[in-house]
């Protein structure tokens, strides 16, 4: 194999209950990565498509990625990447987990794959360290092992794959306003009271519990997050305006994505999500605001081969 | 039917990663608990074997517990209680909720059982209130429905029953001091920092997804109490020597049972629970302390009938 290219998928991130535990990998939207083997040694990205991004491979977080693995490798030829980038960075659907998960994983078949996924995360985390300042594996797990993902320890490198209830499905709204997570993090208090810990924790304990049982009721109503949630709010227009109008059209459960600003609805079954989108839209187009709006099934596969020769 | 004879169980609440959510339900050890119909209305408590406790019906669990079951009905008649105790108040193995869940069973049963074992829970919570002074729910769930059993939220009254993976057994050691659940929770404090919050958290959530996958391995590494164990240990003899004889013994883990002063190591097989059950022997023989050691299995079906006519 000489190249390769590959569809790296959207993801969200908490899950409000799961504040950088959980994380669910999207269909459709994402970032296409292509990656060629060269006979120079070393990474180069050539160019980005669809955003302004830099190409320094100390900067850009695709390069980053791409250094970490090859250090643990004794390869002898080098790599040239091109991005396509399906996702904006900084709208909370996982920018930079999409382009640092997907440069690994095109490497690690180009080299014949000596890393499992799971093996990969470690590397794709270092561009979500130069993205955030911090080594977070929530996205970056979901894209690479896709469904629903768990991050118990991620200095242990201790992550895995929950089970999926096959009629969930998401609607997400993203408002143009850009929310660097470093920003989104600073709001977020340093302490907790015990009894807020308790009903916090006892809220992703159910989460997962739901995930296994299949009970849907209980997914939605553990899908509360009474600790970070009503700090990160302030920062996105109509946050509760736009949940209120999710549940009450039927969504399971509704909260911020990431580190926001995109709002996630889950819901059961597509035609709801679809339902659940259109109120979204109602909300936004009385503000002077860009937007986006999708609907997406979990995508149980993640990262995956486009083509390659 | 005019008497019955149940046999309520000890539990161990919190298991390490679940402050007030979880518990488990145990087998052998327990109180038997007998009540019989009286033609006048009202509960007594006629006698209590095995322990010096009130009769007084206001102030013994058994009573409170019952009489918030009748404040929901319109009978007629009246009961009257035995209790002998297998489980010594303050030991941290449920004692309150054997007595409190066992008296609303029985008498549930005498009247034709109008609630279900889930509905009992929040009657036998009142017998927690007198015990403890709050009402927690994580003990007599697991004595009414049997197994490892979740408190999301014990204001809302819900709780739901987990998986039990068959080999799982428990070591528990009672060493003979007495704790009383309000003194053991002043030791707690108030805050955590959100970093521990995401690990407490995230071990309660990676442990309800080993209990469903039955990965044991998963199960003991993520039974970790970064929050409460540091506080509360102190207050029980020689905690950490035996928890490091327990954990080089091969238990899965080992922990505080509830509020102390009891420790539990689960372990994979009764023969391992065995071995380690000998281990806390041997710390404890070195001291000039009573202690008492069992073995127990995961007891998933709960509270039982012994007889009746």
């Amino acid at each position: 194999m000489k190249k390769i290219k590959v569809f790296s998928p959207a993801s969200i991130a908490n899950l409000s209950c799961g504040y950088d535990v959980l994380g669910v990998c999207l269909e459709n939207i994402g970032d296409e990565i292509t990656v060629k083997k060269t006979k120079n040694k070393g990474v180069t990205i050539k160019n980005i498509q669809g955003q302004n991004l830099s190409t320094d491979i100390s900067k850009n977080v695709a390069g980053v990625s791409a250094i970490a693995l090859l250090k643990e490798t004794n390869i002898d030829y080098g790599f040239e990447i091109k991005i396509k980038k399906g996702i904006k960075p900084g709208s909370g659907i996982g920018s930079s987990a999409a382009s640092s998960a997907g440069s690994v994983f095109a490497i690690n078949k180009l080299i014949g794959e000596p890393f499992s996924r799971k093996e990969l995360i470690k590397f794709a985390m270092e561009g979500e360290m130069i993205a955030s300042g911090y080594r977070h594996a929530d996205n970056v797990a979901a894209v690479l092992l896709g469904g629903f993902t768990f991050v118990r320890n991620s200095v242990m490198h201790d992550y895995f794959k929950l089970n999926t209830p096959i009629e969930l499905a998401f609607a997400v709204i993203h408002p143009k306003i850009e929310l660097k997570t470093k920003d989104s993090r600073a709001v977020v208090k340093k302490n907790v009271t015990i009894t807020d810990m308790v009903s916090q924790s006892a809220n992703l304990g159910a989460f997962v519990s739901g995930l296994y049982t299949e009970n849907y009721e209980l997914i939605g109503k553990s899908m509360n997050d009474i600790v970070i949630e009503p700090m990160r709010s302030i920062l996105i227009p109509k946050f509760y305006e736009t949940k209120s109008a999710c549940l009450s059209e039927g969504a399971l459960s509704c909260g911020i994505s990431g580190s926001g600003p995109s709002i996630f609805a889950l819901c059961k079954g597509v035609s709801k999500a679809n339902n659940v989108a259109n109120r979204m839209k109602e909300i936004y187009n009385k503000l002077d605001l860009e937007y986006d709006v999708f609907v997406s099934c979990v995508n149980d596969q993640g990262v995956k081969v486009l083509k390659f020769k």
